[in-house]
């Protein structure tokens, strides 16, 4: 009789958003008439910009004719697609990354959770806490994190760096090393992030104790302050200790597009195995490429008319972020984030849990937002709104909320 | 200091098809003005349907305007697709499948690619020989597979089923039982394919024995015969067994575009435990959905006008199948597949290995094609074609070859 892989048995519950998805579907059924502003799951609204449209148009067309069709992609991605990506985000940042260290995904979701196949099952990860829950359940699946304890909210074999009020949510270097460090600033889901000169403190200890950084970028684009990192590699050393995770659905709203890339560099060795090989080796055996016509999106994400239009879409939402900020300041609320990026993190108010606040947040005020608690333990009595509704929705939110 | 997967060190060489594409880039490197036709990997030349062209138009459109904007779409896919799948690829064919067995992903590839990670690493997987790469390479890298003798082109836990000219290329039960079945049919690489009665030989023993196969069914569309089953759900008992793989590439032409879907049917437990729960799980964790314009170009296969276009694609292609397989007769060959499937499969002439005849085509007639000792050690003295390339080629290819 065949076996399952029994580490999806220790996995407590469903992935955090298809919970929230389903509470959501259920209060909905039985209050229909209820006008419900999601500012919840990490989703844009704002249309496509329209040079991307563009772009995706001529490519459809193209793949009509019999000149312009594209059969299968190359493994790694196409190089029109890879040369912009190292022009506009390394080279313009005095970053050294070359083309064949850029591997186009289908998004950064998906490379997140793969990554951790390149490593042995032996090796101990690091998580900041709370943490978008995909570094965590893909591990748990793989079977690196020892058992759950479901008074604690912990996994045994997982190493975690708090980031809380008391330590102005900047994790500290921990003492136990992890084999695999996941980071992610601009910080998903508190908001904060930590400036350049910290960041390289993490590259320095990767390096020094022969840890691997697996750093997600994923919010670069809301980066407002001078200090800040758009790039891991912009720290000394980074090319020989860290992998970064890219994704095109935040700065250009490729939610529903799907498009992302992870950099691999080829100084990232173990011994004389190179994980730049490896992942193109998984990328050869396990991917197809990402559609042509999503590759040719992602190019003009960075043509002149493309950032110009993205820029704005980014303002936009970083508008919103200010609006929720200052509202709830003004309702009395303490709140986190919402600077450098498109979440704001606020304290729950009294001693309610974060799931509690939740509910009422849906059954008072018919807004929905995303439990802290739900991204770690460290995350109970926080909760994450984003900046990613519209603007009408957003001011609507914030004066449901001040009617307490 | 980190660990590697080492079971990626295990691999011999580099991925098939990347192997291929860089021997004849050097050889086009090499040789500049030589006129070189690929019938190489299974990569389709026709340009994408009318009716698909339009769909994604129309939903490229959308996705730039406020009201047709689509963010995350729905983890297993969206509703409208995985219905049209349903009634079309199975209900039609007296299937019961239902809208909630259907997964859609980015393609088939990485379906057969990832599915093994709901088993445990220590089943033990059949494969027929010569086989898809994909199943093998994917289960060495989860260290499911043993040690490699490379004198014999085998792993040492992997169970082998031969298919060979002597068994008309139909692989006999294994007396060793495997946890885990890949069977392909029509088959890629031999081109050949079984019975309805011999594959629910298959579903019998499966069911007997505890196994589970994972069906690949993406060349259902070339069948030309009336007692092949397109869906191993056509067997009885299927549902308590088979996983099922299905793929947009050569039926629709998606190899550029992206599209499959597995089939977890909620009846295939391992215990208590529903693969389709854990099936959804996974995509929940670590994918994040098919983009949205894509999932619209597959429900427009299923239209009556892409029903109409794609089955002239179709006819295209098993046309030059005839015209190849004639050809290469009248040349003097032995030539099995062609008739349910878009692949030849040929005994190189004399005691040439299967590479030696890769060189041979390349280096005397232009021609590439896929060694059969690529796809396992019983493919050794095979050699594949395709039929996937243009009328006007196809024939050129087939003029040179009989110029011997």
């Amino acid at each position: 009789m065949f076996q399952i892989n029994d580490n999806y048995e220790k996995l407590p519950g469903s992935y955090l958003f298809s919970t929230i998805g389903k509470k959501v579907a259920s209060y909905k059924e039985a209050y229909p008439e209820k006008d419900i502003i999601r500012l919840g799951i990490g989703d844009v609204t704002l249309p496509i910009a329209p040079a991307i449209v563009e772009a995706m148009l001529k490519a459809v067309v193209e793949m009509g004719t019999e000149e312009g069709f594209h059969g299968y992609a190359p493994d790694l991605g196409y190089e029109f697609l890879r040369s912009a990506i190292v022009k506009n985000d390394f080279e313009a940042r005095g970053c050294n990354i070359e083309v064949d260290e850029i591997f186009v995904s289908d998004g950064a979701k998906s490379d997140s959770a793969n990554i951790q196949e390149l490593f042995s099952t032996n090796c101990r990860i690091g998580v900041c806490d709370p943490v978008y829950p995909v570094y965590v359940d893909s591990n748990v699946m793989a079977g690196r994190t020892g058992t759950y304890n479901s008074d604690t909210g912990t996994w045994s074999k997982v190493i975690y760096m708090p980031c809380v009020m008391e330590n102005d949510f900047i994790p500290q270097l921990p003492k136990e090393v992890p084999d695999m460090i996941y980071l992610c600033f601009p910080n998903n889901p508190t908001g904060t992030t930590i400036p350049k000169a910290e960041l390289q403190k993490w590259v320095n200890y990767a390096n020094e104790k022969g840890s691997v950084i697996i750093y997600d970028a994923a919010y670069e684009a809301y980066i407002t302050e001078e200090d800040v990192a758009h790039s891991i590699y912009e720290c000394e050393g980074a090319r020989n200790c860290a992998i970064e995770l890219r994704s095109f659905s935040k700065n250009a709203g490729f939610t529903g597009v799907r498009l992302g890339y992870t950099v691999v560099p080829k100084d990232l060795k173990c011994g004389d195995v190179s994980l730049n090989r490896m992942w193109a080796r998984r990328h050869g055996t396990k991917f197809n490429g990402a559609p042509y016509i999503i590759q040719r999106a992602g190019e003009a994400v960075y043509s002149q008319v493309g950032k110009i239009q993205l820029k704005e879409q980014v303002a936009y939402y970083m508008n919103n972020a200010g609006l929720i900020k200052k509202g709830l300041q003004e309702a009395g609320y303490t709140v986190f984030g919402g600077v450098n990026a498109p979440y704001i993190w606020l304290k729950t108010p009294g001693k309610m849990t974060s799931w509690e606040f939740f509910d009422y947040l849906l059954e008072e005020k018919g807004i929905v937002g995303t439990p802290g608690a739900g991204f770690g333990p460290s995350g109970e009595g926080y909760f994450r709104l984003t900046a990613f509704g519209s603007l009408e929705n957003t001011v609507a939110a914030i004066n449901r909320i001040k009617q307490m």
